[in-house]
């Protein structure tokens, strides 16, 4: 086998062998191919494509090209959930706690933020004491005993999606369909669960901007899953909005937790807890579900019991010993989270009101720019050896289709740095667009739901 | 500007700015755009292509990116011809000659041969004491002399174009016709001709493999040329034979000393010299041609006095001074080339006949094949430092619709090492097909002539 001759066949529309494909993710982590070959392979896959069956073996191939952690041990069915990335996306906090509260296992591992996305490994690091970097013993260990684990990703975890991806983003080969799905699904497949829900987000703060492509990816990444023999289903949710009211990593935990006890509920973020956690639930193919046989009885059953464990306090409770599972305090969870945001952020750190200007509903707070601001606020990394600050982020009081009054205070904007305070509310006024008649808002979160068992 | 953004661009499809490409062909020759990123916007040229604009922006570009050779010290119309590249081509020996004895200065800069494509300068090597590294000063002089000069190519023409094209070498991304006419028209436009002659070869010994390949490559280069200002013409021709009857260096310079004495001339050769030079004279724009109305006339009129200028002896004397300006011995030329081709080659060089294994006709000599086998004799280099046999190559005896009985000779292969001779002779058989019946053979050299002037 030959780069040259591969790079040709690609560029001229042909599919790729799995050797091929297996040949070229060997030698792109053994260093043997030059990144001035691998770009040139790159750009053709985002020009020409790749079909179900070659987008699969990159995904394989890739996930093999580093560890494959094994979660078999644990006996039965052992749940992932992924979201492509969003603003104000703290739906994974809240997740593993339900589902092992419902006795289904969810054994993750998680990124660090980058850009105007957040990482759940960030914000959990907001909880004092608690530890992301755990071994493989630890992970098993803390899996078994809270039923909810979230690790952050190993440096061997899938090290030929580090190679590419590193030089998509220098090469312009970053949007291309098979190339995203591979590069999620690979980092899913070699984390071990038996069974991932995917969240597709679509939208202005998304990688996705429009429905037809979510689709796609969410399809792509379904069919990875599938053909690597794993159980996938996806659903497509909205990021035109920020998810919920906060966006920030402390201000994210705060909410996770207010949302566990049933306090200040955000209906979006409701709808799309439900969602996700009544297909894991499916998925985790519980004895209990045999016997229903209709699809819309399932999920309606699916529902009901996802909507008890957290109307009963036991999600909460699954939280709590998660936190403790992975080291973190308790009495900060229980007592210090349990105040207001303005008690819960230190005095030293600086807050701004960002108020409405004019009467009349917002329209728009645009999940993209409410991200950037975020970011420049200290919560997110421009590099990522940036420094992360804990308490900075956006606490929206107001979300779209709300009615205002002209100095009505829309958002909360906090950051431990005066320059960044004032870059974070500039970009962030940016975000709000209110308008004097009320329009048509889309009704929930969820925009479609896409479901695919193997 | 941004090289990322670019790549973007060219990706979706779009048009780069001339300014754009000038940055990016600027930071080419610079070194400070790293080779991933430059070989990514390769390949999304290759597959999006571009437009005549941009081409001829990208062509100018490169030549711009070092020395813009100056020749109007001449005070005339100096014209360049170049040929694509093929197997057996010693036309640019036949050109330069004749265009001087009409008065027409030919000032040429030529490469060295790469794969089984022979090089001019190669050939001209061959010529005990001839030198083709001239200063700027004594090409000048040389042109103003003989009326015809062939220097090799000097570092700093389009130096754009060498890092260009060793990383298209190694990337996939060689065929592309803007890339390819972009190449090829930057050194003819930095090596400083008014008027150009192009002869791109078309069929399995072509970089052009099929027609329409070989007419948008003759078109996007004049299409290049004109828009730099340059006159310029096209000739298609026939690459799927080798040309006359001579693959080698020295071969090919007897071959072409026969040609201007009128001895053993190759009638596709000459149908192809005669509608190079008419087109290159008429280009000149000489005052002669004024007054001749009807562009038929006018090729007619040009091609007598290319013919008496064969006929009377004129160009091989002409060849004799560009020889003798370049510090070649004519002693050689005139006495030892006079010679039989077996008693030119030294005796310590082997010769091997390759001989008809049946009665019938000769249907092919494929270029590809006989380019491949000279190259494997020694002829040629298949890396750029490789050293050359000047004396080794093909010595065809039969062409392409002759009868052979079997034991006849089609051709005698020379070269100074035994297992290169092994070699050669294994991969020449190859290229001959003999059938039992005569097939229709292509009539003539040329196929199209594509003519625009500017």
């Amino acid at each position: 086998m030959n780069i040259i001759e591969i790079i040709e066949k690609k560029k001229k529309g042909e599919s790729l062998t799995k050797q091929e494909i297996e040949w070229f993710i060997d030698r792109v982590v053994n260093g043997s191919i030059p990144d001035y070959q691998t770009s040139a392979l790159l750009m053709a896959i985002c020009l020409k494509g790749m079909d179900k069956r070659e987008t699969t073996d990159l995904a394989l191939a890739m996930a093999h090209s580093g560890d494959m952690f094994d979660m078999s041990a644990i006996g039965c069915v052992v749940l992932d959930k992924h979201s492509t990335g969003g603003v104000g996306d703290k739906t994974s906090l809240i997740v593993g706690p339900v589902m092992a509260a419902l006795g289904v296992p969810v054994g993750k591992m998680s990124g660090r933020g980058l850009g105007i996305t957040g990482g759940t490994i960030d914000k959990l690091d907001a909880i004092p004491g608690f530890s992301s970097d755990l071994s493989d013993e630890k992970f098993m260990e803390c899996l078994k005993a809270s039923g909810f684990v979230d690790a952050a990703q190993t440096k061997n975890l899938a090290p030929a999606d580090k190679v590419l991806y590193a030089l998509r983003d220098v090469t312009g080969t970053v949007d291309s369909i098979p190339l995203i799905a591979s590069s999620i699904m690979s980092k899913k497949l070699a984390s071990g669960a038996d069974a991932i829900v995917l969240d597709v987000k679509c939208g202005n703060g998304a990688f996705m901007n429009d429905l037809d492509s979510a689709k796609q990816l969410a399809e792509t990444m379904i069919d990875i899953g599938n053909g690597a023999g794993r159980k996938c289903s996806a659903v497509i949710s909205d990021m035109n909005e920020p998810l919920g009211y906060t966006v920030g990593n402390l201000l994210e935990v705060k909410e996770a937790v207010d949302f566990l006890k049933g306090v200040n509920v955000n209906s979006r973020l409701y709808d799309l807890v439900l969602t996700i956690c009544s297909e894991m639930y499916i998925l985790s193919g519980r004895p209990e579900l045999n016997g229903i046989d209709s699809k819309e009885r399932l999920i309606r059953f699916a529902k009901q019991i996802v909507k008890d464990v957290l109307a009963n306090g036991d999600a909460y409770k699954s939280f709590l010993m998660f936190v403790k599972g992975q080291g973190g305090e308790t009495d900060f969870i229980e007592n210090e989270l349990s105040m207001d945001y303005e008690n819960i952020i230190p005095s030293d750190v600086m807050s701004t009101d960002v108020k409405a200007e004019k009467d009349g509903y917002i329209s728009a707070i645009r999940a993209d720019i409410t991200g950037r601001a975020s970011m420049h606020l200290g919560a997110g990394r421009m590099e990522l050896d940036d420094e992360i600050d804990q308490y900075a982020g956006v606490y929206l009081k107001k979300k779209i289709g709300d009615e205002v009054k002209a100095g009505d205070v829309i958002a909360t904007l906090y950051s431990s740095d005066k320059d960044k305070m004032n870059d974070g509310v500039k970009i962030f006024k940016e975000a709000v667009t209110i308008t004097t008649e009320k329009e048509q808002v889309q009704d929930g979160d969820i925009i479609v739901q896409i479901q695919r068992f193997n």
